[in-house]
């Protein structure tokens, strides 16, 4: 824990790598959410631009394909006037054979100023924010089951948003959680937040009884999980666990987990239906839902590009 | 018809969408082909660029591979100093299992401007426009059969480029018109623009009889297609349409539709030859006509960017 | 030798196109050094942009896949402010059955200033050069077997920026010289520059002893071949080789030519040790001689930058 405090701040405190929402304190989980208040702002702009980055090189290292997380970076990187390098390394053959810690040694060495780092393997973005130059940012797009702290963020952002205050919530989190970087990311942000009762709900075998210790309450139903929940966020059920024995069939999970309009009724009437998308209508959330009066799910979008505006900036303006 | 003139149209009657060359009023046509005049120049200065689209988010949604559209389309874009994000969505994983709408809102929801669209299925791009936030304009760049109403009004623009007038021509499209979005964009935009003949050439199974109420005159041989021609736009023929019943062989296709020199006698000793690109040398043309003092198959392309540029200039200046 | 001369340079021995270091006078290859050595420093800036391409539009037209050096040419002409198009052409189904030149006469039409050529035949770059418009320039970024003149340049950078002058210098290029067109590039330079000494060292395999006539000392030991050398650059042992009749093993080769500290010991105690990357460590190099106080392989990678602006804004900056 300590370790990685380190690694993401500077010895002033200062953010300097955003590697996990785990290990960082309420400042600067709050810094980064006032940061993107005012860069919400510039998306209705007629000129959508500020030059906060004009002149710096970004480059998207995507070890795992991702397009919509890319796009969502080369937006907000463009939006500070950045230079932006799309590195597609999960299709390129051009590096094979080549060591992570050489490709990252190269693109350094092309005077890079921030790497966005997405892989499959949980802990690959620590790995090269321990070995990149003293001026070189990187931020986390997600790796493995790890973290994916922009969407961690943004997801605080979301609820700040609409709840103002944290520090009378019960949140939600419906699905397949064992695999989730986003549950994580979410869990450490809002328990550093202040937010006094999340939930973590879903079958056993995606729901260990054992993330008790993080803080969280464990449900196994989602009648008891959402009761009087002021938050609702539904994770994505991957496809590719659906065949292993984790899960039964898409259509009973739904069943007992797909948050339909009469289930969210257990839900504060004031609820808000969150998703980091893309949303499998019918599977996790019913159509209903996903369009209806208490889905933010699109409003998330939005704010997703601010927030990652503010953590590329802030990052960008610390020294190591 | 209505209904289309009224999605690509505001109230006032202004370009808000591009979807089809049918439906648009000549007014609208011509101010397309005046706004493209001024950019044209463009092309030639030291510095290639105008601030019309600075801070714009333009988007190349290719649903289907085009390096050469999406090129293009990309080329005009940055010429407007607009930010460019290129989605290959044929390519992507990502948006797997997602609806076309839920991707549209997703992207919209990240501040676009304009989303320009290639789609393999006919109507995808009125589909999204009929869905896109009041801010969002689209352009189709091609779908299916159906239209690609960029490629239709550069061909506007290079036969009044060289014609002057549009009131005495005849123009002959040649070739694949069955499949051919080109021709059907080209033959309304023709039509509106006031060209007293357009014929269309090629064999049965490809040029059927029933588009005489289009306002057309179908020929089935060439050489009664193209006599006295002002204009002949050569279609390029698909490899995969070959295999098929519709067609025998490429060289049999040649004999009879190929444009050679002898046969390019029988137009006006004036006539242009044009061609979408790329153009399969000794299928539909030969290469005595594609280099020849009647080609004007690459100032289409020089063109087509500053038709570009003026079709994003103009919607992106007009609210729904 | 005198045509090819000719079609890099225009009449007034200017530079208009970079297609080898073959042919190019000394005076050429010292204007492109003298040029990196303004564009290094600006690597260290904040804002890392000059605005000499502003407006041009620098095609990265890339007929083999390849990631790295792809990029290298991105940064560079973003950093002089271009608009740049990357056209995988490798992977596009669009100009499928098209010929090269259509495909190189159509991207002119599009009002491009710059190709950023790399093509697996040999001589492709010269082919294109000799058909575009004059205002279009070409620079050859690795073609075939033959040359890759920026990889040349910037090798020539960083032995100027370590060694101060070539005139004293021995040099070791070892490896898989029989297939490398960065050997090749790098003799040409070197020789024109006035380098009293290349050695090629390598099994006879990969090593012709008829390259002598090229003014080059043949080796066909390591040990001869590094001893008292000043400047050793290992090149890369492409992985498809390896299977064929010409090399026993990875491990084999290594044992015999791979570079160890032990070895190092042979050559001066200032050499530098450089290499094209990626790297295959403990194939052609030992890592403690990669990472070692010898190792100049990630400056090359800051100089390349710098040596590919230079390129890209003289050729850009003369006329035809």
């Amino acid at each position: 824990m300590l370790y990685k405090r380190n690694l993401q701040l500077n010895k002033n405190g200062e953010l300097i790598h955003l590697l996990s929402t785990e290990g960082l304190p309420k400042s600067i989980l709050t810094q980064v959410l006032d940061t993107a208040t005012n860069f919400v702002s510039i998306g209705d702009r007629e000129v959508k631009k500020v030059p906060l980055l004009r002149g710096k090189s970004v480059f998207n290292l995507f070890f795992e394909n991702s397009t919509r997380t890319r796009t969502t970076f080369e937006i907000a990187a463009k939006r500070l006037s950045a230079d932006v390098i799309n590195l597609d390394i999960a299709k390129s053959s051009a590096v094979k054979g080549e060591t992570l810690l050489d490709t990252i040694a190269n693109l350094s060495a092309m005077a890079a100023d921030l790497f966005v780092v997405r892989h499959s393997e949980s802990g690959a973005p620590y790995l090269i924010a321990q070995h990149v130059a003293p001026h070189v940012h990187v931020i986390n797009a997600g790796d493995g089951r790890h973290a994916h702290p922009t969407q961690g963020l943004l997801d605080m952002y979301t609820i700040r948003h609409y709840k103002k205050d944290f520090s009378n919530l019960t949140v939600a989190i419906v699905g397949d959680v064992l695999h989730s970087r986003v549950a994580r990311s979410d869990i450490h942000a809002l328990t550093t937040l202040g937010c006094p009762e999340v939930r973590v709900v879903g079958p056993k075998t995606i729901v260990p009884g054992d993330m008790a210790p993080m803080g969280v309450r464990v449900c196994h139903t989602l009648e008891e999980g959402i009761k009087g929940a002021d938050v609702i966020i539904m994770l994505r059920l991957q496809n590719e666990r659906m065949s292993g024995a984790l899960l039964p069939s898409s259509q009973e999970f739904f069943k007992s987990f797909g948050l339909t309009p009469e289930k969210l009724q257990l839900a504060r009437p004031d609820a808000i239906v969150m998703h980091p998308g893309p949303i499998n209508r019918g599977v996790e959330i019913d159509s209903a839902v996903a369009d209806g009066t208490h889905s933010v799910i699109l409003p998330q979008v939005t704010f997703g590009i601010a927030v990652r505006m503010a953590a590329m900036s802030i990052v960008a303006g610390n020294e190591a």
